[in-house]
């Protein structure tokens, strides 16, 4: 143990993930100070050794680095509201999860109040908090996050700085989210589908992972070349091909009395860029189709 | 080399994939006998070794098993109308893509004629033709399967037989397909936003590749159990938790320019199971959002 993952630490917010995160900072010996809301969430950690204080100004007095989480940055901007003088000169890392703007404009307040901000967002759920794996995003001064990584590497092994724009974490959240959205609701699509047909969940899903795991994110690295080149030949396979064949998973939806709106707005992703007279154009060129005109 | 995997074999139609088809068997050592529309895409082969037909009766009465794989059912059913006679007592395994219901007519009518019908789907793109690890769905008799498993595995070493239902090979393919599609605009529209924000496709990738390979693909055995049992308790991530965190994601896009159907889409299917009162639910059960009541 180092002396800068040492350094006594406050955490605001004690649901699900603060009190993991927290729980994280106890474990290594850090002298731990924790405020919430609802004081019984603290009784837990209380019991390991953490410290509760009485309110917001006293818990960020207590220590130089504090770690904020709850569930909105409102929440945060309300419950810091008024203790700009203890949050002055302090490290204040939030790993609440919001939108890019919402980073933006609390970073730039904190600048004005004399904080020390890193922005935050969290890839991982609560359970994984601590672990060598565990993903956690920032953003914001480069020296900042290098003075304190050690110490954000007890929450999560796997700590990355992604640029000093302080919304940057939250994009890439918000962009890894878009892709767990997409790919749970395409995989219980195909689910209601199989189940339409009479089989299991769990005979059709070893397929589904096989398919994620060594076929799509395989391909993933050939796409985002073709998108950063905005080169989208192909030989492997066509939007025009792309598009044949949904119009047989739609065909297929209505037939089975499988809800079509999903698919429905793949489709029209498809058939745009076809419209537009790209259908020789791969699959990963659908990305323009998300620039609006 | 065994005696099975040494039978004459068949492969009508010599587009992109049929190509590779034949190729697998030519390569092998199997009596290869070819026919296309278009003749010069048998050029090839036939320097390998392959012979072509003249017409598509004279390629079925030439090898006990013929594969098909043409662009769609219906040009099959065109193809083959007219050579009943030669069909009758042939294997034929039909690797076209379609729907269910079409594999299952086709099925039927295969066996009026006195075919012992195979029906696949190629999970697979051309250049994987051939490989330990490639990946054909088949439907049909479980004794005609077993009884060329060998030689099926010339085209991909991962032949997998789903039931006796000739639709189920179709019925996978779609949920398959449904996945890909999904993923691939779940990813190209995280791109967009993360394009939006500055960055590149190539610094963002690999965290997406990390996202599917290690985070959602292993939690979907999970969602298997509970969509099988029907029961979604979850401590994890509430629907409720999602639908507040997908407004993140809808905001974002708005403001940022980027197009917001496909996840308006998605908001869709879990805002209609929060509004029947499952917010409490896990993500697992938007399979239900996918059933028409
Ligand atoms: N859980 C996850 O898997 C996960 C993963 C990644 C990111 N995150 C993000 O982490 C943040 C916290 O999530 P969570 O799972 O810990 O949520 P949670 O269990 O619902 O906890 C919410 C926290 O916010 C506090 N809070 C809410 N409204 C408040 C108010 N008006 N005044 C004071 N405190 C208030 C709550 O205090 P009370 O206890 O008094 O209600 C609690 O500490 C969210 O932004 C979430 O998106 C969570
Ligand atoms: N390529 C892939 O990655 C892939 C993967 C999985 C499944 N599949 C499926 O495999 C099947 C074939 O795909 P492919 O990639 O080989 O397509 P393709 O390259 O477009 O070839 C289509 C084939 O169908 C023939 N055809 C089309 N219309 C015809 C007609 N009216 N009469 C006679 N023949 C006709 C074509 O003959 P001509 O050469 O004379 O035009 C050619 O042999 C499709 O169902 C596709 O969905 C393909």
């Amino acid at each position: 143990m180092s002396d800068t993952n040492q350094v006594p630490v406050t955490v605001l917010g004690l649901g699900m993930m603060g009190a993991a995160l927290a729980s994280a900072f106890v474990k290594n010996g850090n002298r731990t100070t924790v405020w919430n809301r609802s004081t019984e969430k603290a009784d837990a950690l209380v019991q390991q050794g953490a410290v509760l204080a009485p309110d917001v100004k006293d818990a960020i007095a207590a220590s130089p680095v504090v770690v904020a989480c709850v569930s909105t940055y409102d929440v945060l901007t309300e419950l810091l509201s008024g203790a700009e003088d203890e949050l002055r000169g302090k490290v204040v890392v939030n790993l609440t999860s919001g939108t890019p703007d919402e980073a933006r404009s609390f970073a730039a307040r904190a600048e004005e109040i004399g904080v020390r901000y890193l922005d935050g967002a969290v890839m991982a759920v609560p359970q994984l908090i601590g672990l060598e794996h565990a993903l956690v995003f920032y953003a914001g001064s480069r020296e900042l996050f290098a003075e304190h990584e050690e110490l954000l590497k007890l929450l999560a092994g796997n700590s990355v700085h992604l640029g000093t724009d302080a919304g940057v974490a939250m994009i890439y959240d918000l962009g890894l989210l878009s892709l767990l959205w997409s790919t749970l609701a395409g995989y219980t699509h195909a689910v209601a589908l199989v189940q339409a047909a009479g089989a299991s969940a769990e005979a059709f899903t070893p397929f589904a992972s096989t398919w994620l795991e060594h076929v799509i994110s395989p391909a993933l690295p050939q796409s985002a070349k073709e998108i950063d080149a905005g080169d989208f030949a192909t030989e492997v396979a066509s939007l025009d091909t792309n598009k044949a064949a949904i119009a047989h998973l739609v065909a297929t939806n209505r037939q089975l009395g499988v809800e079509n709106d999903f698919t429905a707005a793949i489709q029209a992703l498809i058939e745009r860029r076809v419209g537009q007279g790209f259908g020789a154009h791969s699959i990963a060129s659908l990305v323009e189709a998300f620039k609006k005109s």
